[in-house]
């Protein structure tokens, strides 16, 4: 690991992305360290000189870990040509029309179903017509869910039909469908505090709200119920799930996502209902009388299937063997298209390479595009990369993932070797004109990138705006229009700035340990 | 017709209505004509003060006809009582409960349907609870359309699912559907300007947009798309429709509505698809490959079957014969709960004239309530209402129909004789105060109150604010959640304050001739 910080003339300004008060900071520790805080007024980059020197900055406090002390710097160079491609994207990319490609000729691509396997050819296309080196596929072991038909009605007292999508991998029902009564509960905790009696033969209804959040950790909060409600459930005795869509909109359009059951338990039918059709059997609840659903639900799954994961290179000038990865899913759930979850972050890490390797000098490291298959359905996609990849890990410099739809970078987040906070720091200076702001290096990796997490793998994640994510994600409102084509641009101009810089950097981001939380 | 003016002391405020620069014009008007102008500055309400008297207002000019100099004036015990009812609804209003109630207990209720058959049922329930005289239903023949199982796929050259709803009153297909090639048009127009030659065999794609205005003229000017399209392409030799969904939203859920067949054309199925459905149907044919689309509509037209008008009254206190009539419709379509078209309606009806009725003195005049069977697929309970009560026709000093979502009240429109314009600035002082401007004297009378008006009888339209109905008119998202409780009260305001005032005055509009253009 390189720690050994490049010549910089004193005095000169920084260029654009010395507007942020976050390569201020990384200033004055650099110049504390270098003990001549003296008589160097002279030498605080021009921009920086309306900061008061030696207070904190203006803005807010940073919100991540203070950078040690380092000489970890760009040269002129790099942050020259990394601010270049980040502008340059500003001015239009690809990215929207690999996305409208992906959309349109494929559609929908759950693990393991025809649309899989057409997008697998998709992408390898893709990434030869842009000319990607090393173009292949590695084979990845699926899961293999079907939706079938599937439907749902208040029996009683008001006979209503239901908006509602199986959740994924539940089991289906009988092909009559499971008619019981309904016990609301307003979560897990909530169940974890009724009678047994209450719950046993019932049809347990989950009525959590999901908080709309940038960070998209309202939805963290909610998921446990999609993913864990159903087994809960089940140990009270309960015949089926049904619960009120993890997302944030109003629409009449169901969001499904994946569960896990608990080994041990009976394994019983789970659905989502769209937020209208659980006010609708909230209300008749609250009318006192007692409220009958039946549930038809044709879900099953099938034997495993293959798919693969797609891999393109750009082979690097100096390192050719040293790793930057560029992350995003290629399947999607079964109701749209899987624009933004995960089209977009696709056409993103394609378009960001694709751009990278037009430069008249390529980065010393290599980047590689790998594009995950099920990331849905149990992330085994992942597990096969590192697996297929282990004795090579040593050698991913570091990893970045785009799966949060099209929003604009707001924050970078790293989960990097402490020592190597100060490159990190020199990231944040790069997206910080395009309004990203400095986050934690307790970052999460991102789901694709977990197994490489827990190997030590560094990563940095973009944080993208969520704030309308989850109206749309898993639902069949999936679809290009909800991407935003200028907002991929933005993407792209954070991601080529900052993935450019990390495979051209003289020093590396360590190693991190202990592994983080597996997702 | 009474043109009396009410005696009103010089000099003393008109209260929270005289606010409004329509109602210092009908003041300034007022002056004018009884030659008082010289010396009467201290006799200009308060409010009015700082206006510049004898110039315009600086607000800016009233749409509709200036009144004509006439002495009608609400006298202040009437217009005080409207006020006080405006402004206690503002307060809160049970409207949301009512709406609550028919979209819970009732839900969807196409015409002839069961839950149509509910919904008279409700209607008679809920206004005998709400202590209404007369209570009764009006037999009604309506036209019965069922939905049945649909599908629709793009085959070629990429294959993918369409979300997409017949057309109310469409055909449907064979069973296997109908597959084949399609050509797009922009609009009817444009389709008349095409070769029968590459329409003949084909399925028509109509790809026109809707624009999101205020007033709904946006939705007007496409609709022609969905009523005349079916047969204006079967002209062509065209063997089915789809058109993308006549509304506002980008949501994948079509918008289904009436279609009107041509004597002696061929009758060819026609649905629409949702927006991002019409998106990428779009994006298929432009990728310039042949696109085929297959459509299997299980609509049909079963035998009429019987509905009804609910009526019920607040008898008048000195004029019981003669009627002002509060209308919307008691049917849906199939897809939603009916909240906005037409729950809304009738929840502020309802609503309005039980507040009214709840006064120590009741108007002069009846009150009629009509909850119009089949607004949506023929109009049968507006003309069956019409011949009704035919006779009675004359006796209808006002009719006002609610048919626009919850969306506020935004301007106040007429159609009522020119001679009574003075009334209806009156009416607008009383609702400029929450929102309402002036509007003209050609309003359009609401779709159910067309026989009525064609008959003479004057209509008031309490224009709703609908930038957002057409959102989720006609969709599955037509629920509960998307109205909204606040305009609700908003609305009921303006409504009880001008109901109140027109049963109560001692005028009246006279009647309109000749008779407005057919809805």
């Amino acid at each position: 690991m390189s720690i050994l910080a490049p010549q910089r003339p004193a005095g000169r300004p920084h260029g654009p992305a010395s507007i942020g008060w976050i390569g201020i900071i990384g200033m004055i520790a650099l110049i504390g360290m270098i003990g001549m805080i003296g008589g160097m007024a002279g030498a605080v980059p021009a921009a920086a000189q309306g900061a008061r020197i030696g207070a904190p900055p203006a803005g807010p406090p940073p919100e991540g870990n203070m950078p040690p002390p380092t000489a970890q710097m760009l040269a002129d160079e790099i942050q020259e040509t990394a601010v270049s491609l980040r502008d340059a994207a500003l001015k239009g990319t690809k990215a929207w029309s690999l996305l409208s490609s992906l959309t349109t000729e494929v559609g929908p691509r759950p693990a393991g179903s025809p649309g899989d396997r057409l997008a697998v050819a998709w992408a390898v296309r893709t990434l030869e017509e842009l000319g990607f080196s090393n173009v292949h596929t590695e084979k990845v072991t699926v899961s293999h869910w079907v939706r079938g038909e599937e439907a749902g009605e208040i029996v009683a007292p008001y006979p209503q039909r239901l908006a509602l999508a199986a959740v994924g991998g539940s089991v289906g029902t009988p092909a009559a469908g499971i008619e019981a009564a309904v016990v609301e509960v307003a979560g897990l905790d909530a169940l974890d505090h009724l009678d047994a009696a209450k719950v046993k033969g019932k049809i347990v209804f989950f009525n959590t709200p999901t908080d709309r959040t940038r960070d998209g950790t309202g939805y963290a909060k909610a998921v446990p119920v999609r993913t864990q409600g159903p087994s809960r459930a089940a140990k009270f005795g309960a015949v089926a799930v049904v619960l009120r869509s993890i997302g944030t909109d109003s629409n009449r359009l169901p969001h499904t996502g994946g569960l896990r059951y608990e080994q041990g338990l009976p394994r019983i039918p789970a659905a989502a209902l769209s937020a209208p059709d659980a006010d609708l059997l909230a209300a008749e609840l609250a009318g006192g009388k007692p409220v009958r659903l039946r549930v038809r639900l044709g879900a099953r799954t099938l034997a495993p299937a293959e798919s693969a994961n797609v891999i393109g290179e750009i082979p690097g000038r100096e390192k050719p063997e040293e790793i930057v990865l560029l992350g995003a899913h290629l399947d999607s759930w079964d109701l749209g298209t899987g624009a933004i979850d995960d089209g977009a972050g696709c056409a993103i890490v394609v378009e960001t390479a694709r751009r990278i390797a037009e430069l008249k000098a390529r980065p010393r490291r290599t980047l590689r595009v790998v594009l995950f298959a099920n990331e849905e359905l149990g992330l085994s996609g992942a597990e096969a990369y590192a697996k297929a990849h282990a004795r090579e890990l040593p050698r991913h410099v570091l990893a970045l993932e785009s799966d949060l739809g099209s929003g604009r970078v707001w924050r970078l987040e790293s989960r990097v070797a402490i020592e190597s906070m100060g490159w990190i720091r020199e990231l944040d200076r790069l997206v910080f004109p395009i309004g990203a702001g400095s986050g934690t290096n307790q970052g999460d990796s991102g789901p694709d990138l977990g197994p490489l997490a827990s190997a030590g793998v560094p990563t940095v994640s973009l944080m993208q705006d969520a704030t309308g994510y989850f109206d749309f994600h898993h639902t069949a409102n999936d679809t290009l229009d909800k991407a935003n084509a200028r907002d991929l641009d933005y993407n792209v101009a954070a991601w080529s700035a900052v993935v450019y810089a990390a495979a051209e950097l003289p020093g590396d981001f360590g190693r991190i340990k202990p592994p983080p939380p597996q997702h």
